[in-house]
C-alpha cells in the first residue's frame, strides 16, 4: 500500500488515522459483532454515533443551544432548493455571486421568488470577493446567500457580507472546519462533508431554531423540510449512516488536532507554503486578488497550456494526484483542505520549484 | 472479532466477503494511493466503479436498454415526493395500501394530485395483500403505486396487481435482487438499498426512459427531477460515491452466488426453514397470511407480550441480534435478506425450538 498526496477539489484527502479505524472496524464496531453499515440506525449503538458525532461539532465550532444540527443527503445541490423552499416567507431573497455554485443557488432558487444579485464578481472570471460592506440588500428579503469559500475560483470571504439586519445563509461545504467560525452571524450553515469532513452523501445544516417552521413553500416534500429532519433529530428515515460515522471520527480527529484554532494555524500554514512560492515564482502564478486568497483551494497557472499539462501529467507520476484546474479556470489547482499534512504541501512546492527550474 | 446473525430490518446484514475487500481496500483501492470516500466522482477510477455497478445490475436483472438506472439519495421516503412531482401529468394516482411505507406514499403524493387508495389491508393490521385482480384502477391515474414487499408485516406481493395499461410503480426496498423479476412489468422500480443492497444513502431507480421528461410539476427542485440525474449518468453532483461502491461489491458477490435464479432457491430455502418451524409450533406463529408471506421478513408471536421480550433477550445473548419486531405488529421479526446464511435461520430456528422446550 502505497498512499499519494491527494490534491483533489472533492471528494478529497481525509486523515489516514480516521481511515485505519474505519478498516479495522469494518466486520465488528466495537464488540457490536457487526458493521456500522449493518447496523439498525434505531439501534443503541447508533444513537451512540450519530449524538456523540453532533456534540463533537457543536463543541469544535461553539454551536449556541438555539441552533439544530442536521445530517441530510443530496448535497450542497438539494439545498439549493430546500433553502428558499423553506426561508422564503416573503419570496423574495438576495444572493452574492461568487462562483459557479453561488450562481447556481441563485438559478434554483428563481423557482420559488423573486431572487435578487445584488453582488457578484463574474466579471473577472470569481477572481475576486466583491466589497459587500453596503449593498442593496432588499428591504423584505428573507435571506441573504453567500457561498463562503469558492472551491472553483479560490476565493474566500475574509469579511462576511453586512445583511443590514437580514438572516445569512452560507454554504460552507469547502472551508468547514477549516477555521473558527462565530455561528451566531449566520441563519444557516450548511456543506457537503465531501470536501474537508467525510465522504460524499452526507449535508450538514446548522440551523437557527426560529428558522424551522411548518410554514415552508405549498409543495415541499417532507423529506425537504428542516422540521422534518429536526424534530426526528436527523432519522426521520434513515440517514446516510456510515457516512455520518466517518464524520464523527473526523471530529474526533479535528479535537485531538487541538480544534479549529489550531486547524487555521496549521492551514495558513500549508496555505502561505504555497501562496508564497506562487508570488516569487517566475513561472506559475496565482489566479486570486492577494486579499481574497482561500486557504483551502489554491488555483494556479503557468500561462502557457501545453506546459500547464505536462506539470499535472508529471506531478502524478510524482505521486502528487488531482491538480488538474476547473476547466473555467484551466491550469492548476491544489486543494489542501485540513487532511493535507503540510509535507504534502511541501512535496508539492518542492516539486514546483523543480519543474521551474527545468521548463523556465 | 465475533460476528453476530443480524436479523435486522434494516440497516441489515452485508455479505461477510464484501465487508472484507472493503476494510481491504481503505486506505489504497487498488493501487490508486487513497480510499474510494477520498477519490473525485470524476476520475476515471470512479467511473469505473460506477459503470461497473451498473452494468452488473443490468446482467442481473436483465434490465431492457429502454430503462435508465439512477443512483439517488434520500431514500425512499424522497422518492414519496419525486414519484409524483415527475409522473403526475394528470395529477392523478392510484396507490395501493398494504403497510406503513405504502401509506406514507400515498400521503405524501396528496401534496401534488388526487389520489385514489383502490385497494388496502389495513382492516387486518397489513397481515394480507388484496386481491389486486380487478381493482378500479382510475381512468386517467398516472401510475399505480406499490409497495412489493412490505418489511414491518412481511407480506409479498405473489402476483402484481392489474393495472388495467396504467404504469406501475414499485417500491421493492425490501425485496431488490431477492428474487428474479420481469422488469418489462413495471415504469418504475426503485428502493432504499439499505436492507438487501448496500449501507444506507443510497437509493437505486430503474425507470423506464418515457417517464424521464422535463414535464414536471411546477417547483419541482432540480435534484428531484429524474432526468437532471438520467442525463447525467448519476453524476449531475457528488453522488454518495462510497455507498456505490458497496453496492457495486454486492452485485459481483451475487453474481458468484449464481445471480438471482440462484438467490431465489437460495431465499426459499431459507424462508421454508423458518415458515415450517412456525406452522408446527405449539409457542410461535406468524402473522401472515401463507400466501402472502415474505421471503425477506418473517413477523411471529408468542401471543404473550413478556414471553417475547424474554425471547428476544435471550436470542440477543445467544448472538441472534435485532429481533425485536416492528411495534405495530409485536413479537418478533427475523429479516432474513440475501445476506444472512441458511447456518443464521438455522441457529435460529434451533434456539425457538429450545425455547419453546423450556418455556411452554
Amino acid at each position: 500500500m502505497s498512499r499519494v498526496y491527494n490534491f483533489s477539489a472533492g471528494p478529497a484527502v481525509l486523515p489516514e488515522e480516521v481511515l485505519k479505524e474505519a478498516a479495522d472496524e469494518m466486520l465488528d464496531y466495537r464488540g457490536t459483532g457487526m458493521s456500522v453499515m449493518e447496523m439498525s440506525h434505531r439501534s443503541k449503538a447508533f444513537a451512540g454515533i450519530i449524538q456523540e458525532a453532533e456534540a463533537d461539532l457543536r463543541e469544535l465550532m461553539h454551536i449556541p443551544d438555539n441552533y439544530k444540527v442536521l445530517f441530510l443527503q443530496g448535497g450542497a445541490s438539494q439545498q439549493f432548493a430546500m433553502i428558499p423552499m423553506n426561508l422564503m416567507k416573503n419570496r423574495v431573497a438576495d444572493y452574492i455571486v461568487t462562483g459557479q455554485w453561488a450562481k447556481k443557488a441563485y438559478q434554483e432558487a428563481q423557482k420559488y421568488g423573486k431572487v435578487n444579485k445584488i453582488a457578484s464578481s463574474e466579471d473577472k472570471t470569481f477572481s475576486y470577493i466583491p466589497d459587500c460592506s453596503d449593498l442593496p440588500v432588499s428591504p423584505d428579503a428573507d435571506y441573504v446567500y453567500i457561498c463562503e469559500n469558492n472551491t472553483i475560483y479560490g476565493t474566500k470571504f475574509k469579511t462576511l457580507p453586512n445583511t443590514k439586519g437580514k438572516t445569512l445563509v452560507a454554504d460552507v461545504s469547502s472551508c468547514f472546519l477549516s477555521e473558527p467560525v462565530d455561528v451566531t452571524k449566520y441563519g444557516l450553515i450548511y456543506g457537503g462533508v465531501q470536501k474537508n469532513i467525510g465522504p460524499a452523501g452526507v449535508v450538514i445544516a446548522i440551523i437557527r431554531e426560529d428558522l424551522i417552521t411548518d410554514d415552508v413553500l405549498p409543495g415541499t416534500p417532507t423529506m425537504l423540510k428542516y422540521k422534518t429532519h429536526a424534530d426526528a433529530g436527523s432519522l426521520y428515515n434513515t440517514p446516510p449512516a456510515y457516512g455520518i460515522y466517518i464524520c464523527g471520527k473526523v471530529f474526533k480527529w479535528l479535537k485531538v488536532q487541538g480544534g479549529l484554532e489550531a486547524m487555521k494555524e496549521r492551514n495558513e500554514k500549508k496555505a502561505a507554503l504555497l501562496y508564497d512560492f506562487l508570488d516569487q515564482s517566475s513561472l506559475f502564478k496565482g489566479t486570486v486578488r492577494k486579499e481574497d486568497r482561500s486557504l483551502m483551494n489554491v488555483p494556479f497557472v503557468t500561462g502557457d497550456e501545453k506546459l500547464d499539462a505536462k506539470f499535472v501529467e508529471e506531478a502524478k507520476k510524482a505521486g502528487l494526484e488531482n491538480l488538474k484546474g476547473h476547466r473555467t479556470v484551466g491550469g492548476m489547482r491544489a486543494s489542501i483542505y485540513n487532511a493535507m499534512p503540510y509535507e504534502g504541501v511541501q512535496a508539492l512546492v518542492d516539486f514546483m520549484a523543480q519543474f521551474e527550474k527545468e521548463n523556465l
